[in-house]
């Protein structure tokens, strides 16, 4: 078996083929993962760095070569795609920072106190050690940040894991590419052969999640495909961490106060709604709105302008288009239209679905349609909000408008915060500011390990396990760790 | 169906029984958590740590009652038990000081930076909020400190989280007392009703772990009812986390260099292996040293010297005597014993196996013998101890006994943090210290999580979700978190 690119504006195939990855490579790969993870693991955060900025340069001096391919490949267009190019190199670099300047690996010295227990106790060196090899799978919807060189791989590599990834089979040659990219700057750099290796094919992602020296799995996109590795990590004799980012359908609350310029707001909720297609995990899914048919009018007046823009797939607009037409006949919305959908490639007309408040169950909100379909919620007051809001499955995020000073405000925050990741105030949920305050995650569907991350600096702690060292004395503290111990 | 205290010195059925807690009964414990928890989790840790002492306070003045019928429920003697209940009070304090003191709920701000993205962003506020309701199921072989007022209800509670117990089936009459106590302490400082609940029961714990409203489980006990219920809280619609501290085989190397009291050595190696009659996760079950005619034959007379002491159930007794008949059978070690057994009671006659490392199989060794079963492993030359070592399955805590200087020791001690949560330098590892530093789990099968503790301040973090608010002004701060904001 083989796979080959696909532009998906022309459905047609194109360039090389590549052959799924045998199992027996699959080995291999981690036999050397294993070893390479050993020295890069050894080596200083501030090295590691140091190899991981030469990666990020290198990228960036590729940057053309890489969009160029990429957009025949996804779609996404070259001006989303250099931006995307740069915010993953951003990444690349920050992580590398992060995980050598702000304490990831800062040993944690508990010094002996006198007596008998339970108050009395020898000293402890709480350290951080690399949590091993990670198996990383590449995201469709971001080719250069959810992907091969993307935040899953920064994060482990910075925390000085070794990675084994399978390329999305949607971009098979940019992730062939970034990793050749990659794999020029390792060598360049010194770092040790087997450090990331690239594989292909789904069988390939299952035999590199059951290794069982594999020690931790990553992925962002699809509910049924994410759970399928969840179960498959957690159902291995020894169960790993799998951090599965599954996307979600996240609520947007318009409280009344924040109807002023309702044409804004409708303008605003559209760019969000349909960003790359609607193809982003942050998509504003859900929006709740006070009855008002003057935003409704906006909304559908400024839709029928909007373009179909193309699929990153055939399979991605196959599953969007079940799922949508699974809400549209369960819950018999009032329907807007944008303008139709071109007869080649993989194309969906964009639309908007309006219910009320009143007549909605939760669960049939729950169906993710992940591409240019939006629901609107109307509400009466906010105890029809507040109903549904509560009951929503856990989200990566969520928004609310209003003015600052509304006193409903706290309530709304608080009541996002209890299934959301994040809680966005006056601003649409998509782009994810990659920092250390950003939390990307939730409790699940939104991701399957509600206390992590998987965007952001805090996504290196995942790749992480504590060791602890009782009764050295402090010349041995070296030995153990490579990082100055505090008050020692 | 109901249960029944058993003591386990003459094996005879004793005081009130306790009815199984019916499916009914435990939806309306849960619905009544989740409501608790609402208030509890909305409040300061600073208020939550006031009532948290009176819960310790209160323990600790019916001290010997507690005792005195966990003695008889248990045969842990009263020494031990007194020792237990000052240690699970310091617990439930130190706990609940650390999270009102230490920065677990401290909110990370990260101000908004100009410019576009990817390094301009809005303003983020990341604050911690419970994880929500906790399952948390009771220990044998600590009644009072992993039991049902011990470190995962101490660590859920002090994080604002509601906590739904299942008691041990081997101490129902401690539980149901330790419960009392607090329940009583809970009223007087008025904290919500329902915000500890206890049932009885294996139907009990399956129905708390899959009720969709809990959020987090945890337990200690051994690998296979553990694995069973981590198999439940993954498997369901919504997995979440589930904390479980499984045991494990812990490796314990002696060097040459340490080779010097011999007689000391044997002595410190069986106090180690029979504290508790053996029913430590601690417990050094593997003993590698050089090898050593003078050391054996320490440990064969001093052994002979020592008193067989009650399991805590039959139960455990039957696991232990069927893993130590195995380990026999197939490894046909040379063998020590010490007196033997009564006749009444759960006994089994404390024995020690010896191997010779270069005949043995790492996969022999992995079976935990769960009670006064050691084995020692004498080993010729390094090559020899590290091939095994290397090979071990992940452990709570590993050993190494050396003089300070010997060249072979950072060596080891990076071998045996390569598969153990903590590695100890010249003691033996029974007795973990609750306190900042402490590291209680390790690879799979020592922990299910390995990134987490199941004792020390660290155990809170297992119970904190992160949420992120994003261009918050500051006016709306408090709105979203009781704690100061640093940098406003």
């Amino acid at each position: 078996m083989s796979i080959q690119s696909i532009n998906p504006r022309t459905a047609t195939a194109f360039g090389r083929t590549f052959e799924v990855t045998s199992d027996q490579e699959t080995v291999h790969m981690i036999t050397a993962a294993v070893a390479a993870q050993k020295i890069w693991g050894a080596m200083s955060a501030h090295k590691r760095a140091e190899t991981l900025h030469l990666v990020a340069d290198l990228i960036d001096s590729q940057a053309t070569e890489l969009v160029e391919i990429a957009d025949q490949e996804t779609g996404l267009g070259k001006v989303r795609l250099t931006g995307e190019v740069a915010r993953t190199t951003f990444q690349l670099r920050l992580l590398a920072d992060a995980a050598s300047k702000e304490g990831f690996f800062a040993p944690e010295l508990d010094s002996a106190v006198e007596g008998a227990p339970p108050q009395g106790h020898p000293n402890f060196l709480r350290t951080k050690r690399p949590i091993g090899v990670v198996t990383v799978f590449g995201a469709s919807n971001f080719p250069f940040a959810f992907s091969v060189l993307g935040g899953d791989t920064a994060s482990a590599l910075a925390a000085g894991c070794a990675v084994v990834i399978k390329a999305h089979s949607a971009h098979p040659q940019t992730s062939q590419l970034s990793y050749e990219i990659a794999m020029d700057a390792l060598k360049k750099s010194g770092a040790p052969a087997g450090l990331i290796a690239l594989g292909h094919g789904r069988q390939f992602g299952t035999v590199a999640l059951t290794d069982p020296r594999v020690s931790a799995g990553a992925f962002t996109g699809s509910r049924s495909g994410g759970r399928a590795l969840f179960d498959i990590a957690q159902s291995r004799p020894n169960p790993i961490p799998f951090y599965g980012e599954l996307g979600s359908v996240n609520p947007v609350v318009v409280l009344q106060s924040a109807l002023t310029d309702v044409a804004a707001l409708a303008t605003g909720y559209l760019d969000s709604l349909l960003l790359g297609n609607g193809q982003f995990c942050t998509n504003p899914s859900l929006l709740f709105v006070p009855e008002s048919d003057e935003f409704l009018t906006h909304v559908k007046e400024n839709l029928a302008t909007r373009e179909a823009s193309p699929f990153l797939s055939e399979l991605t607009q196959s599953l969007h288009d079940k799922n949508r037409d699974h809400v549209r006949s369960s819950t018999k919305p009032l329907q807007y239209a944008g303008k139709s959908a071109p007869g080649e490639g993989f194309f969906s007309t964009p639309e908007v679905f309006v219910l009320m408040a009143a007549k909605v169950k939760p669960e049939e909100l729950a169906e993710e349609c992940f591409g240019p379909t939006g629901i609107i919620v109307t509400y009466k007051n906010l105890q029809e909000l507040n109903s549904i809001v509560a009951k929503l499955e856990g989200a990566l995020v969520g928004a609310v408008f209003a003015s600052k000073d509304d006193s409903q405000l706290p309530g709304i925050l608080n009541l996002l915060a209890g299934n959301c990741g994040r809680v966005v105030l006056n601003a649409w949920p998509t782009g994810v500011a990659v920092t250390a305050g950003q939390h990307h995650g939730g409790p699940y569907p939104a991701a399957t390990s509600v206390l992590h991350t998987s965007v952001g600096v805090h996504a290196i702690s995942r790749f992480l396990r504590p060791v602890t060292f009782q009764g050295l004395p402090d010349a041995l503290y070296k030995a153990v760790t490579s990082e100055p111990v505090k008050g020692n």
